[in-house]
């Protein structure tokens, strides 16, 4: 219990951060407190296995994979203690395993439909989204990319060096050209934060701008995102909050503290709605979005009654 | 004629710069010039005319206020070289005055059409949308803006410190913010560059982004511009050119330098198409996009032979 | 004197109302002042013309053919009062004769474009939208109408009257069917109350809903209104006021009484923006609503100084 | 069986209505037949109760809500009489339950979408789309409801009445004023007579024009409806009929017996398409309008071959 | 007279044909006749002009260049009959010269329009469109064109012919394939038969296909059309006929003839809608289609009255 | 194996072609090899229908309703080979007897969404979209249909001599002329070649031109496809091929081998997106797109691992 508590520590105090980081450090909690769990009764080990459970979620109760990673790696059927036990050391060990090769298999999918001569246009800094961007290349697939700075906090600059790296030819330009662009894309290709199960698309503000200039000039749009990006939450109603983060992100200080009449926003994302997104690349396949809620209720497996 | 020839310098160096300073540069040098010209003929004269004339608009080709100021200030039509000196002194004169009063009458006409509680979005840093804005404010309506920071050059802080003058409520938001928080803007006010034959505009890079989300949202877009800024040569088929400005304006070129595969673009401008374009306020009214040519033809006196 | 301040007076309360009337009424009041003005000077002939037509137009500021007559009538170039004089009996008796003629052209017109066979759906009451069905339908063309209830004062009652004169075969539905029967209607035709200088549309509510629905099924939506529904004020910015009318057309007030936290809003018109409109015809030919601004300068005569 | 005749005959004669207690009433008749059923084999327990069914629901071929609600009444897997009448009695039982909190549920889903300050246009009187909003209400959500009047049956009076007596501040309109008043609206709700198997809505006349209007202005709008009310048959193509009501409800028969070129036409439910539908708020969650079919095949249990 | 009768006879028989060459004959008609009319008053040779005019006009009453010739051609001030008929003879042969270079003219402004490595599409063999291709690629710009087929006449078999002569690449696709290949197109050029007083545009079967793809994908649609394309008639509502075409154009006689159940329909034009068009490229410059009225009425000199 | 190297064979060089004909042959090579198979071990039978499952779809990489038929007809869950064997057989056959049936379910589900009255309008000679025409007809309903040539090919001339047969008035119309007469069409219905996983439709080239004409007109654009069109390998990301068939189906070879700069496209099929689909007619219902990762996953039982 103890070992639980210091990663749930870790997680509230965002020394642990990151959808895919979160998840994993929450399955092997549940897993290594299975393995270890010296109790008298199957009761007992239910409500122990769902105490800690309970505990883990609560960390950061708008981390969306959160949920989806206690919830895959604590599941059980058998009402004997050992076999309970080995299934959750299963669930945990198979739920760890694909949220590793997630990206990989993101970016094999994704990057089959990425075309030879491509211009692909890329905002922030989403490790699934150059996973097929990269892939494609290595592919031997002749690619060049557009990437915007994204303000406030200008990831970008982190994009264009992880893209030459690898070679890929990459243009820099800042997030109010997007549109002024567009006619030279050929494909958009962004990550996510969290999927709505109504297909909507939480991720960095300034998304939903890309969605809607390549829907203006009929551009394909691409997200990808690991199916433990899907907010179970969202079945029965709850909105996906969005952070604001401190104003210095965008102004210095000094020179708002002067000026009485003005103040600054600066929500960290944005929703893209449904009917922008052509398609979510995820670790079990391409889906439309309006396929969010099955992968939901079926691949996640959450019910109404327990969201 | 050194006189001219040092206004002329002095808009070839961008010493007077703006559309509007060069614009009344010009009037006022074709006006001297004719006060004191001492011809013998009229024949001469109206070649003395030309000449200057031309070597105005030679001084800088994209300055879409320049072709419009001296063709308005050196109309005549007397055949008598006295008569026709009091008429380009006259003209040239006219010219000015409207020049000078075009930001107000903007204000005036453009502030009508805000009502008590708009919010309205703005971008960049136009003197002519500002007035509509600050003029509405000083009429007793209680407005609020939404002001964007105008990436690279930022100058929507110039924006947000014209507006705190006023005792105007802002807010500042990051260019990629504008989709974000179009649904809480009434109104969206921006300036222009130039003004195409067809109704398009050419102002600040990200305009059309912030037209593209208003009309997403159905929410007004209008168009602060003067007169002068329609461009003469859209009627024969010449382009606007779009300025490529330096890279360090996007980043620094330390960081560029060291990685080859990375390239920068820095557009100063976009193209707004006419039908995301609600009304332009001018300083002779309210006009509808499709009607930039009449104004070229009825109002600026252009004819297709002579652009 | 004492005539134009009567017909002035019955403007004002309402005894003479209606667009049409209300412009002949104006029109015909400045006529016979100036017949009758006895005066020594063109300076007192001026000022007095100037006085008569002030108190006119201050009669009903909303009314939107009253400075339009006033200012067509009152027009005259000479200097010399018994010449002026006849030049306003003569615009004057011009703007009469062609107020009268104009539903008649409106129906001339607008019927050359209904085909054999159309169902042309219709909003509230409007004389030149029916001119143009009765029109259409008396040149042996095969027609039939939808007509719309139009709550709250159910003027559809009056057009299901005016065309069962005719024997054309109408359809009679609520308000809110508009969209379900829109896929059986070739043509939709309404009336103005205004044309504003961007080429809105002001007029009886729900007439955007209309056009709306016409849009989304790429019907054609005409719109018939007279030139002197064109508001000049707009050029420079007045927005048009739509009235609230009383709330017990609605409900009956006993309902509302005892029912603390409703309340009703009743306007009486809506605005449909120029996007949605195909055509307006007028008495002077088939226009765009983007030459709203043309026909205000053009064939009304406003400068943008005195508006 | 008289008793299920007594019910069946109810059914059919309207004096059993409205979707969810016709449901409920069949779901009874089918478990007290089934709890009473005295048959020697499971042949005869079996057809027995396909009769039952049958005659349950060709009482109303056109209400939704009635053969899912025998359906899912009378399933059973057991070959045993009586293991398959306990089936049956506990899977009414189960199907009233969820019947009886469904509208809570929905209100309970629903009202989280719901935020502070939120202004919601409602059509007509459905019970779920009001269970939403006076959920929201109640939770201490500053909220404000705009209500259509819903001619011709004035429905929207009922509207007003409720939500009245919740305290809750609400504004009455004409059907024509709603494109007038969605700029200020933030979120459409309405309920649902039926979902077809493609997302489409279908639900009282006007629906559609709120959702098309909120389509153009970007607003959200969501559909409230009980999972009963998803259409099984609209599978296999069979198309939902709409009720055409009596012309009397539209206009004063003594106005239009003397008008022989008039007809009234009165349909009294009109057709949303899917593409205009944000959510569905069901009592298994929300979920977008393509997952129609998924909730009559997973949740409803219809096969293909049965319906 | 003769000579007139005989050109009129050659217009009605179609021995003179295509817009271009029936209006340069009638204004040549009209020319040789006012130079050789011998009448001893004024009121004669008026009475004269109009017959001829009349016979002109009557001879194609649906070619929209011939009343534009005609009228421009026929036109006079003066009152004395000398003067009048140097004035005849002036402005036909004005109207020849600018026929004459009309193509040239479009040709050199639209080109301007036309980019370095523009893909090109076009549709038929209209030369006002080919003159804008070829006129760029001469004046070095790396440009392709996609030509369609254009069933049934298969018109495009002429146009990849012209453009082969000129060295241009050219691809030709069938018509079915239009809205395959437009994500590689920049622009798209055609022609026109008419321009309607709205901005619509008459053109061969098929361009509004090519219109409604272009705006989809956000492409620029460009129509290459002389000042006496417009229509006249279209002002005061007169529709402009579409033409249908013998059934062998489409299919063997003899298939359809043994197919009693079977029709054929060959239009040869439909109409493009003002919004899709973005720039008409016209003799006297580059227009937005909602200028056509201007175009008919400031430029062809047309009164409602007279039309 | 000597029998299913037949049929492969068969099937690489087009003698067994069409989608429904090549599944056929697949299921009954996999079934008839099954039934014969002597293996001593079930590791043996295992390995050797994997063989012949992959000789089979080896045969035509891009024939889509290959692995759908191969997949469906070796599905065995037993561990015993005779037991396995009986399974296989009766698979197949079902799938056979599935398939064989696939049109004549389509032709009912389809045809009760087809009205009294309605136009139809269809593209190429689709078997699926002609058994709902057809079997609408056959149903009493009086409807007419609009067929396209759909060049190079002209498969439109199948079409109408088989709509012929039944007696359904036809009107045949080039392809270019589909959006001038879309506006007469009720209904479009066409056939699919292939369904991507994202909903994409894959049909003969012109397809997406009549979906997006049918889009902007607010008709009816309804896809009959069997499910063993639904392609398993989009789910994992593999685009669907476009075929290029040879240019002398466009052009005569001898007049484009002249033409040096002139070259000629011709591909065979087309993409229409999801949005413009309004329902998928499969004969397991009517779906939306959205719904086809559904079929691919529940219906044809396609894992991710095994695409």
């Amino acid at each position: 219990m103890q070992k639980v508590q210091e990663i749930a520590e870790k997680i509230r105090t965002m020394e642990i951060r990151g959808a895919g980081r979160i998840a994993k450090a929450a399955a092997e909690a549940i897993r290594d407190y299975a393995a270890e769990l010296d109790v008298a009764s199957m009761e007992e080990f239910s409500a122990r296995i769902k105490e800690v459970s309970n505990l883990l979620i609560s960390t950061r109760p708008t981390a969306v994979s959160l949920p989806n990673a206690v919830k895959l790696s604590s599941k059980y059927s058998s009402a004997n203690v050992e076999e309970a036990r080995q299934e959750i050391i299963k669930n945990a060990n198979l739920f760890i395993e694909r949220a590793d090769k997630a990206l990989e298999k993101i970016g094999k999918i994704g990057s089959r439909r990425i075309r030879d001569g491509d211009v692909i246009m890329t905002h922030c800094n989403s490790h699934a989204a150059l996973s097929i961007i990269t892939t494609a290349f290595e592919d031997g697939k002749d690619i060049s990319v557009i990437a915007t700075e994204s303000r406030p906090r200008r990831q970008g600059l982190l994009t264009i060096r992880h893209l030459n790296n690898f070679g890929i030819p990459t243009t820099l330009i800042v997030d109010s050209a997007v549109r002024y662009y567009m006619k030279e894309v050929d494909k958009v290709v962004v990550g996510a934060d969290a999927i709505a199960a109504n297909g909507a698309l939480v991720n960095k503000i300034g998304t939903s701008q890309l969605a809607l200039a390549a829907h203006e000039a009929r551009k394909s749009f691409m997200v990808a995102a690991e199916t433990f990006k899907f907010s179970p939450s969202t079945i029965i109603g709850n909105p996906i909050e969005i952070e604001e983060r401190a104003a210095d992100e965008v102004v210095d200080p000094a020179v708002i503290s002067e000026l009485s009449h003005v103040k600054v926003r600066n929500p960290a994302f944005d929703f893209t709605p449904a009917e922008y997104i052509d398609m979510i690349v995820t670790d079990i396949g391409i889906i439309p979005p309006a396929m969010a809620y099955t992968v939901i209720k079926e691949h996640l497996g959450w019910e109404l009654g327990e969201v």
